[in-house]
């Protein structure tokens, strides 16, 4: 169910049989010398993928450039602005809606995408009543996370190129991970980080929060696998659902 | 060379050294019965990986939605307008350029992409002016397909999943293509289609503009590796030249 | 030392001297039937007065819209767009800069203003590298929360007129609350609402999301000092920091 | 009859009845040494207070940022721009009207408000034709003003903590008044002022444009008075005159 | 010194030595039944004309469009909104910098577009600092229109197809006038015309607004001829002034 | 047919019976010693007066200003960029379409302001489905030019100030061009240009692409006649086609 490899003979009627469109989003950004710059891309993609065989959707074209402006200023750091990023996909969304589908589920593999998606679903809210869209970001893996991890969570919020993320690279993409470059890294995130703008480079000279080297391809199965079945819940509640006004 | 799977402790080395950066950019719009609706997403993707090769450029993931105006009601279609198009365009070579290639070489599989890009890189020209920007859509290639084609032009401008694509399609992405369901269409495309704007449902059903049947991919060879060549001197014109304001 | 009440005589030197500037942000939002519609904008300001004293800092006037988009449905709700309030910030802060502040500190007393706040706070980041932006919501709280609260929370991120609110409004401005309104509401908030646009009427008729006839001025107390404590601290580390660009 | 203490139970019936908004508008801007930074919002405010009396209307937050451009580069004043204030007093009024209210009356205590007002108003009522937007700054006292005043006129148009404006303070604040540092100034404004971009810097240095000292509480009555009058009476007319289209 | 009559080969040295440029704006918009739909127009390019002879100037092609709300509702109105005008007349002016203009003077025949003018000049004033921009609109004429003028005034501050407008015609451009069709009329326009938004359909049904049929060309005269002077004067004063930053 | 010499009292009727409206546009921009920087206005003005004459249409004010990015740091280009210049012909359109025409003809003196053309042409097609909008820029003078011409084409897109402009222009508007100043010149455009943006400064030093002393009335005649002929020719035939959604 690659939606770019269908033509558009057979599509119609397969879109009314489906209802459901999957957009992975990532983003190309430094994740250390272990990952790959499209690590993202890699994770929502391959997401995507096992999602959509769970809920007969169609699995869209990767959208590969997100939002980094944390992380903007290290090697190999594509950013999109807030303001570019959000009618983009309002755009992709309304195509989807004209198209048919019933449900535009985004997979997103980059947490700073998060307020252009926020913002982009609402909009569509607002003009495209009868669609949902979905927000998706490893919903409802945070008890599974606290029993696997061994390391300590660097920041509250957010972890990148760390024990979690390189675990779940070792589950979806572990050809693209060196383990023998894993880095163990502390960084102290200065307190004002959370209040003001900081650019990572003020805290970090890796992008690694963490400690890599715990990463094992069973933490990630055991996360992913808990994101990817809650996805798949959350799809197909959303298929019943609807939307009427 | 694919940029995506480089890290960022590598990266910034390998740029110097590099400094084209390649953008595919492409689109997902009906192609007729024969063609994947990723058809421009596919070929430009392709022909960018031939390029790199011959030129030490990086490849970037492919930009896999376009503005597809003109074929936005036909199923499958998906289509980003240009306002959103042109500032997303910008802002991956803003990064580019500070990531510090100094060749955005953009190679384009879809012609209603070539508007937005020349916005773009107008802009990018005037904020960055020590970057060359350069369009790229098949250049060069009038005198070869001119020798190559049997069918008749359905239209001065512009070809679509006809002869032509779909032997582009066969040299470089054969396993997308279904040549059994190849189609040989004879749309009278109206007059005012030049001078009004006209959705391609006025005048086809299929979206074949022309004898698809005829496509070889023999023929596809000849026009894209010249295709192939052009692109490549003018990258390597490019970085020779640079520029100095 | 409220801004709007100094002249422009004096202004000059005084700000020379204290060199910070307090905007506190709030909005006009339902509250339930116990707390007026201004809630945020009484918080804001109140906390804005405390923080100030302790910190040569001068109080701006309240900007009393915000972003309420969960509750714009609601009686009395008045609903800015980020869209709009992000660059209404940036030229406050603009001004700011001109006028010769080195500390731009932002109260916020409405969760829904954060993302316009951090949009607005980035972009003058990055134009006027030598102020520091402050996004002040209640920081560094959890602990003391976890410690007060006595109703289960309702939801991991917001809460709105309940146990909590209630009691920094008790503490902050009690003649604005009417206790023997106060409600204690159980809200089963969808799942979904994580992940899908959600106005608030979808699960709460009331808008108080837990028990707001526990709350108390004392516990009020212990997190509005708390958080002013924090606050204080905050804003004079970034004095003392500062930015060189 | 204050909007933001109102709770959201009571308020839709209010609503109901009232039908009528006011939203004092004014501005931080220089005002000499006499009076405070800000004036505007002050008098805005206070008469707001004095019209709701007897129109039965509801005073929303005054609005305490405006277009300051003449007078920007003066200490303490902040600037906000037609295009960022124009949005913002318009999803005023878009949620106003949501609410339910028939009359959006905006009381604006600064001059250099009334081009956003103005657009913001003709929006409003392409969008909103059945609410009846009305911009009052000073309606109708130009007689007054001519029998009360004592000083000579500087502009034509424009007049600034001078005779009339401190009259108006001393009749609605005059505890923010301190009439021991009222100026007389005489600045000579250059006629190129009338057809160029000026600010005020280039012919005074005191933002006064006048005799201050000839300030009087009664003489502020006597304008601010009939200025009320009349605005009850535009508030009155509308609420009867509604738009039906 | 028509501007488009020249040729680029001999411009650059005329521009330095006349350092004025001109641009005629007016409106397509309805003039009742003795003025033609482009009476704006004329009049500024008439008026540009005769103050380029005075001064040196280049007269540029007269922009022909404006911003005509109150009008727009009417028989022939075209209608350009102030947020597409503003930038359009900085363009205008930017270009105008470039080529090494030092005044930029916009002779106005129609009030509608004082707003955008007027912005447009801030813009630039801050963009170009050393580059005069005048908006001019019949200059100093006050008191002479009080001694010509022998109907009485319908509004304090606007004029439309009347007495003095069609003066000004029967002096500048007497064959587009047809006195055999002039009209007097008396609309009653209403107190809230001038506080809320109010196309003039509500209280005029030719746009004639007063008594048209005592125009004559001596009071044209004499009121465009100190028009003009004025104009001259405010240009030869730039001319001088210039701006130094 | 001059629509601004109209008045508002006959032009409602007359425009239902002729249904259409003609832009001129052009633009002010360099063409070399022996044309005036305002030839593509006069070409435009003159095609629209001779295809208005045979189709009973009006012709609207020409709208002087285009996109001249190409040629705009040359001696007295005035440069309005895509962005302002699309909602400024939009605007145009719309209020053509509520004064009741039913065919909006831009004639286009100017290649450059093609996209700009188009991209207005497609947002009135949107928002105003029954109206038709037609973009004419020399339409079907293809086999014309390639009998006439005597000189070799220089670029196979556009051409300036060359033998055939000169042409048009001695057919068109013969008072405004110096034949005696013709020039003939054989630029070398870059391989690149047609890739990268290329100010035309970078290959020509006069504006003029090839052999302007070829031009003659008769040339001119034979193509602008052929021009004239279909542009009558799709102007009726889009009044009988009109639109019905």
């Amino acid at each position: 169910m690659i939606f770019q490899y269908e033509n558009s003979f057979d599509i119609k009627e397969k879109i009314q049989k489906s209802s459901v469109a999957i957009l992975p989003i990532g983003a190309v950004e430094a994740h250390g010398p272990h990952l790959p710059l499209g690590t993202d891309n890699l994770l929502a993609d391959n997401m995507a993928t096992l999602v959509a065989e769970q809920t007969n959707a169609f699995v869209l074209p990767t959208l590969p450039y997100g939002q980094v402006w944390s992380l903007k200023n290290f090697p190999g750091s594509i950013h999109i602005s807030n303001e570019v990023l959000i009618p983009f996909i309002y755009d992709i969304g309304d195509s989807l809606y004209r198209q048919g589908f019933k449900v535009f589920a985004i997979i997103n593999g980059h947490l700073g995408n998060s307020t252009a998606i926020k913002e982009a679903a609402r909009k569509l809210f607002s003009d495209r009543p009868d669609m949902v869209v979905l927000n998706l970001f490893y919903p409802g893996v945070k008890k599974v996370i606290e029993e696997v991890r061994d390391s300590k969570q660097v920041h509250a919020e957010y972890f990148h190129a760390c024990e979690l993320e390189t675990s779940y690279m070792l589950y979806l993409a572990e050809n693209y991970v060196d383990m023998t470059k894993a880095l163990s890294e502390n960084p102290q995130i200065p307190e004002y980080a959370d209040v003001t703008p900081t650019p990572w480079e003020e805290f970090t000279a890796t992008a690694v929060l963490g400690n890599a080297t715990l990463a094992t391809k069973e933490k990630g199965k055991l996360i992913v696998e808990e994101a990817i079945k809650n996805m798949v819940n959350l799809i197909e509640a959303a298929k019943g659902r609807g939307r009427s006004n």
